[in-house]
């Protein structure tokens, strides 16, 4: 039997036209593989989290862009670009907050707009080998965020992770545990602590899955419990991924994650993010810029309950991400190099290497 | 239709010689009277949290060691002691962090030793008046902590609460909800926050059920969205309850408080602790001596879920509560007035007026 690490988070099928994606919304109980071939079932693939992570999501897009692509059938520029441009601000529209969504777009958008003069059908195959290069270029950002990652840990130490920055949110690796699988595959045992991630678990049902699989040794807490584990002296380091990081180095990431970093500062535990170069977004200055997505109320009260939890007609405020200042960030791990504060100078240094 | 508020939360029912609970571990979906007999179910429904709150559990076996002396059938002091011993140290087996389960059995012991020389029967009447008495002095102490409680804030301030110490966790008021409810009567408007307190919902079941019902404006969040709330400057004061207080101000509460705190400090948000003296443990020097109860892993991995949502085999970290370090605590509100630091000092006086 195929194991479920064997299975690839995003992959484009040329045979089928279509985006293949694991469905994340059932896991850890159900390992379904979905074969999206129309531009309706991939927005609402990523608007349900079915595919989900920063740089997941930014494959996954640039794989659906190119598929829009394909199947315009116009010969002249300009309508076939009015067409990829309503394909394109339709994809846009599947979620606000992570930036690589539109940083893959951008650069589909980019490489049509640069290659107008020629044949629409050499533009769709420029658009293929695009999507292509995004995802081989995801696989090796996340091998080399986590060499990077390795040098900040020990063998044994003790560390805590927030939502799903792993295999799952990426194409391969992940961003927060890449350096957490390759230090095992090199022999390093750590203490994973994963926050089972409160509404939509993704803790519990992909963080706690795939370290457990690759035979972590692991603890699942709820996300309350943070403040517990560090002042039981367990945690040596916070590993998170971003799903934006603004110019001055504010760290949007999965609600809690801000929260998180007050209580590591607190308990005197470093904070790292792990995020490759395209997460960094130049044109926000602050974190106090980045529209956070407000989700369904039901994801609270409701879903994957027995019965509602919570009373009839009760408000209920569902922000999907926050900023965790940079005051509270210890570094960040990109795939060119560790980045320390001050991150306005830092950051810039390296998205300009 | 009796209203659910109208409902108590623990009371004797002398001529069925019963514990009557409302089951708060069936709300807000249903609501069910349990009349416990016999002591096997008055300490389940302790355990499994039917009948939770520190306040209310001390309540709970002051009536479950009442009716447990009334069924020994000895006439002589020592065989009957030896049988109240036994019931007794039964019943504080139950729960092990709540100091008010310890403070009203040692309590009803000391009526009994004071009072040795006496028939057996009257010493049983005793133990009634005194059971009746704690539950009195609850409600008694509860408005109070209300009127005090009131002194800290200003109608429409913005108030966070975590896990619920309103009505449900003690006889009447609620201890860190008695301002609150007592407020609301007198037409100030606040807006709550209610976390909704994983992994037992006490916040989204009870609380949330409880302010709502009552008609006070409150939002339900996830453990994980306390940091974005206060980031929003939503919250004007932090009102919770506890399990137990240290000698030197440590508050011992709900699983998540300490990292409320935390944060409350953070975002320069007043973190008030509602409880009565019989919570007060001089006894234990600071947090680090009480014994945190950890409870079942099911709880975290699938309790309420209509599946198991984390891997089979993951481990799990479930403790039932933490301790927010002393200086993290603004203030102490108690039946007999407020406690600021330095705690240890203004607790004894508090203690002893």
């Amino acid at each position: 039997m195929k194991h479920v690490m064997d299975y690839e988070t995003v992959s484009l099928d040329d045979e089928k036209s279509a985006l293949v994606i694991l469905d994340q919304s059932l896991l850890p109980g159900e390992i379904k593989v979905l074969s999206l071939t129309n531009q309706r079932d991939i927005w609402k693939a990523i608007s349900t989290l079915q595919v989900r992570g920063a740089p997941a999501i930014g494959v996954a897009v640039a794989i659906g862009i190119y598929l829009a692509a394909k199947e315009i059938d116009e010969d002249v520029f300009d309508k076939f670009y009015n067409k990829f441009r309503s394909a394109l601000e339709y994809l846009a529209s599947a979620r606000p907050t992570a930036i690589n969504l539109f940083w893959a777009l951008d650069r589909m958008d980019s490489v049509v707009l640069k290659n107008a003069t020629k044949p629409i059908g050499e533009i769709k195959n420029i658009l293929h080998r695009e999507a292509v290069t995004i995802k081989k270029e995801d696989i090796l950002a996340c091998k080399n965020i986590g060499e990077y990652g390795l040098t900040l840990i020990n063998d044994g130490d003790g560390i805590l992770t927030h939502c799903n920055a792993g295999q799952f949110a990426t194409v391969k690796y992940g961003t927060a545990l890449a350096p957490i699988h390759l230090g095992y595959e090199r022999g390093f045992r750590y203490k994973l602590y994963a926050t089972e991630t409160r509404p939509l678990l993704q803790g519990a049902r992909l963080s706690a899955f795939e370290l457990f699989e690759r035979g972590i040794d692991t603890t699942l807490i709820c996300d309350n419990m943070v403040s517990q584990v560090m002042k039981n002296g367990w945690i040596q380091a916070v590993f998170v991924g971003s799903d934006r990081v603004a110019a001055n180095g504010d760290v949007c990431n999965k609600i809690g994650t801000s929260g998180i970093a007050i209580l590591a500062k607190y308990y005197g535990v470093p904070f790292y993010v792990c995020a490759p170069t395209s997460t960094i977004d130049m044109n926000t200055p602050t974190g106090k810029k980045i529209h956070i997505e407000e989700r369904q109320h039901s994801e609270v009260t409701e879903m994957w309950y027995k019965k509602r939890m919570a009373p009839e007609g009760i408000k209920v405020y569902n922000p999907a991400f926050d900023f965790a200042d940079n005051e509270l960030v210890t570094a960040i791990v990109t795939e060119r190099g560790i980045a320390k504060p001050p991150f306005e100078k830092n950051l810039k240094t390296i998205i300009e290497s």
